[in-house]
């Protein structure tokens, strides 16, 4: 049987552990072609690159004897799903993986989620795809508890197929080494980040701001990815790229905006 | 009775004659503060400033005695929202609007479009938001057509207040001045982008790409936001910033995860 072709990406560029780690997992299932950002990418949202050249080149970053193709590319993670679909494969790949990202993005975060907005471009595509994350920002995370679960998804994924219209938000627990609890299908926990704004002045005097913030959870809910992911569960919440509200539909046709 | 007060911003940046022509219209139905990039962030989808520092300042756009107070900003349209929320208005806002884009956001535009992703960061703090574009590309589009139909959305959103969870994707066909047909409530039309990759040498024979497309409908309803647009009307899409499909939890619940 011919393997499955997976395209690897993520937003945290192309020589972070939690991409390295993600193609070490799905190198043992699939043939693997890697085409992710040159450098980091986070909170880049669904930004994709047309006011821009776009600049990309073959890379090696591994010397084992089967190590995937790997491109590296000046663009986001939306425009490294493009260019891959596009320019790089020859043909259409069975999945796109994106991550493994250093850092949760459950709830609001998958709103900024460049590790997202790389699986989102493929769901569009009508390609199956899944953004798996690590609760745990340390560019030395340990990401060895995490291939067995990461395998087990993406078989899955290509066993069943994917719901239309919908591609997979995964958080996986700050494990350290240790193999989480289990899995749970959840929904995005209603939350916001209050912000804070640091502001600072330059050595010239002029002044300037860090965008900082705390996550603040609205949401008491049993069934959300941040409930699952503080009781040691993966998260898996499937998500989806038509952002009409339909229940909504009925009230703002009540408005007077007609007459 | 107080005038509401109105955040406008946009993603063409605050010289753009779209954000010129909302503020005019605005300021006859509140009390408008400007918080806008300072050059253009189209494509920027839902991109915040998290790596970089961000600057931002008081400028004067405006010689006219109840010329609103405007501020510039280094960042993108998500980080004016935070920025004016957070540092520059002394007040919750009644509404924030966003635009009026030089070109469409309808359909699957919405997940690249940095005027929406301002108004979706408005609506994650709970604040009534509404974005606005207009289907014409050209710096010198026609607004003027437009100014009575934004005041009465506005208006009516203010008096009637925002379905929980959603903001307004509002478009509007290319009119040349004259006023559109009407308005019609509309879901988010399924359609993808046709990527071509236009591969180009640079002087000194680097390879390098510009992201190029063709928009593709895949879908005849009726009850589109496309087939409004198409049909001369105006389109409103409730918008929500919940990703979760709810209708795929019950089949992913079906996989064979945890055992």
């Amino acid at each position: 049987m011919k393997k499955p072709l997976i395209l690897v990406t993520n937003d945290d560029g192309i020589t972070a552990p939690g991409l390295r780690a993600l193609v070490k997992f799905m190198s043992t299932i699939g043939e693997v072609v890697v085409v992710a950002p040159d450098s980091p990418q986070s909170g880049m949202g669904h930004a994709i690159t047309i006011d821009n050249t776009l600049y990309s080149k073959k890379v090696k970053l591994s010397d084992e004897k089967d190590a995937p193709i790997e491109y590296s590319c000046s663009g986001t993670p939306a425009d490294c799903v493009k260019l891959g679909l596009q320019e790089i494969l020859d043909r259409r790949p069975d999945i796109v993986v994106s991550g493994i990202n250093h850092g949760s993005n459950s709830s609001i975060n998958v709103i900024y989620s460049g590790t997202m907005s790389a699986a989102i471009e493929a769901g569009i595509e009508g390609i199956p795809a899944i953004g798996f994350s690590l609760c745990d920002y340390s560019w030395n995370a340990n990401f060895s508890g995490v291939g067995e679960i990461a395998k087990k998804i993406v078989s899955e994924a290509l066993k069943n197929g994917m719901p239309k219209g919908t591609v997979l938000n995964v958080n996986i627990p700050k494990t350290d080494g240790a193999k989480p609890k289990g899995v749970k299908v959840c929904r995005q926990a209603k939350a916001n980040w209050k912000e804070k704004f640091d502001k600072r002045s330059s050595p010239a005097g002029k002044e300037y701001y860090w965008l900082t913030g705390e996550f603040e959870l609205l949401d008491k809910g049993e069934d959300t990815d941040v409930h699952a992911l503080n009781n040691g569960f993966v998260s898996i919440v499937p998500t989806q790229f038509d952002l009409t509200a339909h229940h909504a539909i009925q009230n703002i046709n009540n408005w007077n905006l007609n007459e």
